[in-house]
């Protein structure tokens, strides 16, 4: 096995192929033996010569640089290339009504930058113009609410905000998966799913600003401004918990337009259809509203020939994004196995990896914040011995829900569910290192 | 007082004077009574009448969008205009030696998005391949580090890594306020300031994997791989805690080429200098380095005729962002206050607003996350009678550290001191409810 390969995800920033090819690579490659040091091995490494500063001199090194305010908004290195939200090849033959998907084999940390951040539209993205955009808010009737009002994004911003970090997560993803496609990289297996910090008015104070019998409705019908004119229904004891927001912010500047803006619902831990985007309309109400996107879509078939709606919470799930399908490891010994976990009933509690296909499992670390309904960050220390291994990342959350292996998972869901899998995802990797979808579904 | 005007920043996303002359705009704030049901009132309200849903149909909504994935990497919409970061005219002659302000008026929650991240470069900003960039870690002499070695940003990837959301502030930051300028609008008082979620590899582990003699070595010094080659001196006691870092992500993707890509250290707490960019070189040490940044430039003149020299932590400090300089208040009523606390000591504990010169504070609420060294989002309701008043922000941290009042400041630091200015803020508002900088000096 050669020992200059890398752990290179295929849509990262620069291509495996590229750092192979480029002599300098390898040279810094051998220089690698950290890992010796931390008491791991590397196949072929050696210390490496320090060089004296200032002798390998760049054109950076040697004039000035590009001045400071060169574009009012910055953008990406332009060595960044490669790290992109895709469509999945013949996932649907309508761009408008399709999905892209954040590469998460190449993100850090746990936000998702608002440039990568997946999408999913039912009739395209809307391009507002916020100047004529209102929010109405009222009731089936005037006895649920006593002063429907509409706002404008200007209204919502000078109300008390709140902002949080939490992840959402389209309940399609993950979906083919259960179908057995195997899709080849977590691009598109598990890259319906992003996180951001969102800026908003809790719904139930602009409930109670209109005069809502918080105590009467029991649901709430949210309505998109997109051509779909896209409805979910949220329940109250969501909102009175004063999670649900009313959000204008992403991640500290407007909603990007493909996010929803001026205006998009934030119901944390829940599917992400019922964030409803380009948001025109709450209504307040006693049942749930059984709309298209509840009575068609979005409904889990189960064993027993029923069907489960309104299931829209994001039970506990994980995936490894590095090592992942598409990649290939740089060789023996040291290799950082980094993933993410989710929960929609709460914080991460506990993630354990396995490199053997489940048969034992030992604790993974978080490296970074642990927040409520957000991702999590998870890493854990591997020697890659050279021989096969099966990686997988098992995660619970704080209320003690686990996530389940397949053979659970259908033993309760039969074989017809498509949405809401949070299945147990293993990666196989083979004596070359190269690591590829080895779902068995 | 018109009823009509609006808290707009005039670097906002659409412009107070297009809202005012706007007659649909005029409409919606007369629905604006949301606050006699929260207990406020507005000069000029009525109740909205409900439109009948689908009555004003826009073009977005009668027909199918843009597709998915229009584009790889998203930007904000169209819609968001000017909020924008920008340098401050007259500043520096040179823009490779200058600055760019982030536009804190106008941003929401504690995350800055990195497009609007400031900038404070000496030498303009390196655009480099990282194909082409190595960071030595080395000591004066083998003594200090056994096994100097080279690191690529590819091998840094593939080591133990955390992922952590700080501020980052330059310490000239409001340092011409203390001189008495008056800038007039918070860009340019306070937008030297941005936070990010930060990842990369603690430095300890890199000194460890070399063979670092981490009780002989007391001081690192780094060194940037742009023109000017700047290099800062760390003490190693902010490294053994493992909170200083050689980072390559930020906000999920990798620096961004103005923020250091594709390698800068981040040092929690401490003045933006030190975060040094391209990072290049680490030396190991026993003794400050006293160099052209740290003897001649970043030092405090004390009114004894001394001067502090690397006193890079950044002291409690807070500031009000809306209103601020340059913006409007809507009319009187309800009034949303709000702005950002921060300190390199740790967490903000307590925020107090004051609306009267500092004569009575009232405790503000926090309304995000509230982590170590990072920003802090806080909120206070405010009820605006239309006669002048001077809002001000004064922060705790939880070492019980108090934001100074300017006559605090002075009394300790003299007149000639301009780095480390974390004194108490003041925006002037008149009876019109235009906000101007009304700090005294």
């Amino acid at each position: 096995m050669p020992s200059t390969k890398l752990i290179s995800a295929p849509e990262g920033h620069i291509s495996e192929a590229t750092l192979r090819d480029t002599p300098v690579n390898r040279r810094q490659l051998m220089g690698l033996s950290v890992f010796s040091a931390l008491g791991y091995s590397l196949g072929n490494s050696r210390h490496a010569v320090a060089s004296p500063p200032g002798k390998h001199l760049r054109p950076w090194m040697t004039s000035p640089g590009n001045p400071v305010a060169m574009t009012d908004y910055g953008q990406p290195s332009r060595y960044q290339v490669g790290l992109a939200r895709r469509m999945r090849p013949g996932l649907s033959p309508l761009p408008q009504n399709s999905a892209s998907f954040a590469p998460l084999q190449g993100m850090m940390g746990i936000i998702t930058p608002s440039g990568l951040h997946y999408e999913r539209h039912h009739s395209g993205w809307a391009d507002i113009d916020p100047r004529q955009h209102e929010l109405l808010i009222s009731g089936i009737n005037r006895s649920f609410v006593r002063k429907p009002k509409i706002f404008t994004l200007e209204d919502l911003q000078r109300l008390p905000s709140v902002s949080r970090i939490h992840f959402i997560e389209c309940s399609g993803n993950t979906g083919s998966e259960r179908k057995g496609v195997a899709a080849p990289t977590v691009q598109y297996t598990h890259g319906l799913l992003s996180c951001s910090e969102f800026t908003g008015v809790p719904l139930r104070v602009l409930l109670e600003a209109c005069g809502a019998d918080l105590n009467r409705g029991k649901y709430v019908l949210a309505e998109g401004a997109d051509a779909a004119g896209l409805t979910r229904t949220i329940p109250m004891s969501m909102v009175l918990n004063d999670e649900v927001l009313v959000a204008y912010g992403q991640n500290g500047e407007y909603l990007r337009p493909e996010n929803g803006y001026p205006l998009r619902l934030v119901v944390p831990g829940v599917q992400g259809v019922s964030w409803v985007k380009w948001l025109k309309r709450i209504e307040l109400g006693e049942k749930p509203y059984g709309t298209r996107d509840e009575a068609i879509h979005y409904i889990d078939p189960m064993p027993n020939g029923k069907h489960r709606q309104y299931t829209s919470l994001q039970e506990v799930k994980s995936v490894i994004t590095s090592p992942s399908g598409g990649q290939i490891l740089h060789g023996r010994g040291y290799t950082k196995i980094t993933g993410l976990a989710w929960s929609g009933r709460g914080k991460i509690q506990h993630v354990d990896v396995s490199t053997d296909g489940g048969t034992s499992w030992k604790a993974a670390r978080f490296s970074g914040e642990v927040l409520s309904k957000s991702l999590t960050r998870f890493e854990f220390d591997w020697h890659f011995d050279g021989g096969e291994a099966i990686v997988q990342s098992r995660a619970m959350d704080e209320t003690g829900h686990v996530q389940p292996t397949y053979a659970q998972y259908r033993a309760v869901r039969g074989k017809e569910s498509v949405y809401h899998n949070n299945a147990i995802q293993s990666w196989g990797i083979d004596r070359n290192g190269e690591v590829s979808n080895v779902q068995i579904v």
